[in-house]
């Protein structure tokens, strides 16, 4: 008999970006609770030390474990680059980055082994992406790029703009003779500029969403340690938290996810990790 | 800074099939080492008890743990299915079988809902699919269908045979009328005969190939526990063992994996499993 697990799953990002995650989690898990927190107020965490996202990072953890998650999911490449390891060490639930899946699949597509990774500049100064690639395979050869434009053109909900594809344009020149076939999209905003980098990079190259990719280990280490959700549970509520005003962002989710989104405003600048005895 | 761990990856099966999972492993994570035992003497397990091919299961892994592994893929559905709850609880590494990943990845493909499953006969009755599918979406169909010749036309290396065609042509007919759309391989022996399930089936089915899509999982676990071959470290290797004659086993390996495989006889009939303290 399985254990079963019925509590949400948590995700955590600076902004809207990592509801490009939890989309594929409402996708492929459709009987799982979600719990998304957004930072909107401290956005965007790419320019941030190292230790200051690491320290945002604890406090989301810990407005999410307050809410009795069973698994939290960091849904953003900077987070993940800067506080995966010690959330691993300190929490008592399974935690998972998005660097990890998007390296993983970025190897499984790649036929010429040349890779490009796009990210903010928190997560491309942390060589995570290639360190993580390397260590699976070190004939690959890797081209990381910040992009720091990024996102801001989708938290101010230009990501469709004129303005969005002379950015993208101009910022992606980087790749004109690199010869990549596989692009991560190192940064869970950058999937709702998608149509313009394809457009930008070519019908050739593979474009990897590292946050859709999560869902897969999501739903692997669900199995692995049987905490699924029930089939036959009660439904529960999926709740969406932002740090800064819920206007811009239900406007966001509500076109990304494409039904009606309510966020709640809430504070997280208090909060501290209570390191559990099992951390 | 990560633990690594440069112990090998178990693999068991009945026989060759856990080598359609083994090609997978060598693709995708080509810096792993890989141990691999097939217990042709005492094939096929599919019509055996699921007490027998626990006890067989348990006996395998008895061998693989001698040799020191890190982590044991159950590279067989009927194994997975008999024996997986089983050896996850008493061996102190992470243990993996063929069924989540399988299911998961049909779940992934289906558009209509419609999901067809072949194996052993053991892998049909014990449900194995249609729960872990049925437990993340209850609203999709499984049509499960045994084929207890399909094992035997692989192990003789008749595979390609004017025979094969016949017997999956006639077998199949069941899936006339069941409109599915994705048809999951839920024995690792069946993606040898892939080219002709397909023809049979029409280009319009995915086939899920249940060992392939494990390795993403092995790959997930990996990274989760921090156990991934270090790239800098000395190479190892493989080593292939079987409890029948190495010569059609040989025969076959060097065919699938496309190098020459040389596999060592070994005796498992007497080993008993340690169970561990973590056990």
């Amino acid at each position: 008999m399985k254990k079963m697990d019925n509590r949400a799953i948590g995700f955590m990002d600076s902004g809207v970006g990592g509801l490009t995650v939890v989309r594929e989690a409402l996708r492929q898990l459709p009987l799982e609770t979600v719990y998304f927190i957004g930072d909107q107020a401290r956005l965007p965490y790419g320019p941030r030390s190292s230790a200051e996202v690491q320290q945002f990072s604890e406090q989301m953890a810990a407005f999410l474990m307050k809410k009795n998650i069973k698994m939290l999911v960091i849904a953003c490449n900077t987070a993940t680059a800067a506080a995966l390891d010690d959330l691993k060490e300190k929490l008592p639930i399974p935690v998972i980055g998005v660097i990890s899946p998007g390296s993983r699949a970025a190897l499984k597509v790649t036929k010429n082994r040349r890779i490009g990774v796009i990210g903010t500049e928190g997560t491309v100064k942390s060589h995570a992406y290639e360190q993580a690639i390397l260590a699976k395979d070190n004939s690959v050869k890797v081209f990381s790029l910040a992009c720091p434009k990024f996102v801001s053109l989708v938290e101010s909900n230009a990501y469709k703009s004129s303005v969005a594809k002379k950015v993208v344009a101009e910022t992606l020149q980087y790749f004109e003779n690199k010869n990549v076939d596989t692009l991560v999209l190192g940064c869970t905003h950058y999937p709702l500029l998608r149509p313009i980098i394809q457009d930008v990079m070519g019908d050739e190259v593979r474009l990897i969403d590292s946050g859709a990719e999560t869902i897969g280990t999501v739903s692997a280490l669900l199995d692995y340690f049987d905490i699924a959700k029930d089939a036959n549970g009660d439904q529960q509520t999926n709740a969406y938290y932002t740090t800064a005003s819920p206007a811009s962002f239900n406007q966001i989710a509500s076109q990304w996810l494409k039904f009606e989104v309510q966020a709640q405003k809430t504070q997280i600048k208090q909060l501290k990790l209570e390191v559990s005895d099992n951390g």
